[in-house]
């Protein structure tokens, strides 16, 4: 069944919008009678069928209340270092479908892209676009936050005090991923630190072990690239606790 | 250290030519000295010294003999079905990094790409040069073959008798990936079968139930692209015998 993001609902009745409208009448279609699916961003899904669609707005009357079973049980963060932008945007793609609870786009020192400004924010708002796609795509209904773009010193604020801060280092030989993970209290949030393009410096590693407390580990013997270090690591993390696969 | 791929080698000397001499010299500007590793795709890696380099070769004595371990113990094979090129660049890139074994892309009934005769030859091609642009970068040193494009019924003569195959299929609701590996051998090659963009028909699950005992898998609630199932689906067998992460 077809999914949209309305854009606000009462007791009996959600409507659907702006692009949603556009998508639910001109791309497929679809008219009054037909029943489908609305979500919002608290996580609330219902099924509903179309009454009336106008210029402005599709009205649709709730039949009820669905229970979605999409959304992860561990709530994993990854906080990635700027690289290109396409590199950027398959993480964003590929984390929202994998089941990222949110992303935090990192200023590093080995960051070859530097946004600042108004840049930052019209990146931002793109990455926020990709991850609203990809939840529609993937059948979820909680979308990933895409933060603003932060510095080292803005994390841990940003995240909760328990969270667990993991960061895959090649400089790191002998603690696997895994093995972390057996010590970790998976009902606390998890946030991975995965590094830009070149790779992050020493003092950054140390940094983020001495303000974060957080464990440095490695993911194996095969240099991974920068966006693939993140899929990967996001999906053990997943699959750790059984929320994948 | 640099590596590159090697044209020949005797007790004493390696050859380094064609574009790999031309990465050698022109874009990396090393010279005669300089220490370098060389591989082949036996999967033996060499330390040598570049003794002298004109138009055509660079030859390197040989130092000693490295034991790389950068090779994953278990075999996971990946049978793609053919999707649009880019997603499957994407999983051959990934694919190779995160320790794939080789790759089959398969003609499905929903693909929508048709690959035949000299395009096929041509698409094929390209894809071996990712898997070698990969190999070099991730620090591997057996290149993962890629198969021609291959129909189903070709599959089982094209993989060992005893491979264990398996089949993420969004139809299967009940068991995961994980609590197939459980009872699989890792000292017996995987085979890894994704479906392409439109997903497989239920006959084509069938028939690999049937004609190769493949054991259809959930990969869990979430609706993932072709290309994340590939990638997604690798990591997590990878990951679960302790080859990665």
């Amino acid at each position: 069944m077809h999914r949209f993001r309305i854009s606000s609902i009462d007791q009996d009745y959600f409507l659907i919008d702006g692009e949603e409208l556009h998508h639910l009448t001109r791309v497929l279609r679809l008219g009054p009678g037909e029943e489908i699916l609305g979500f919002d961003h608290s996580g609330r899904l219902w099924r509903g069928a179309i009454r009336e669609i106008n210029k402005e707005q599709a009205v649709c009357s709730v039949i009820r209340a669905e229970i979605p079973e999409t959304e992860a049980k561990v709530k994993v963060y990854l906080i990635v270092g700027l690289s290109k932008g396409e590199k950027m945007e398959l993480v964003i793609q590929k984390g929202t479908e994998l089941g990222m609870t949110g992303l935090i786009p990192l200023r590093t020192r080995r960051s070859v892209m530097k946004l600042e400004g108004t840049k930052a924010e019209e990146r931002v708002d793109r990455w926020r676009k990709i991850a609203g796609e990809a939840v529609k795509q993937c059948g979820r209904v909680i979308q990933p936050a895409v933060a603003p773009v932060l510095d080292w010193q803005d994390l841990p604020a940003y995240l909760p005090a328990d969270t667990q801060w993991l960061i895959p280092f090649e400089g790191e030989k002998t603690v696997s991923l895994k093995a972390c993970l057996k010590s970790f209290d998976p009902s606390l949030p998890m946030a991975l630190i995965i590094g830009p393009e070149g790779g992050f410096e020493p003092q950054e590693v140390l940094w983020a072990k001495e303000k974060l407390g957080a464990k440095s580990i490695s993911l194996g013997s095969r240099i991974l690239r920068a966006e693939t270090a993140a899929i990967a690591a996001l999906t053990i993390v997943l699959a750790f606790y059984g929320d994948l696969g």
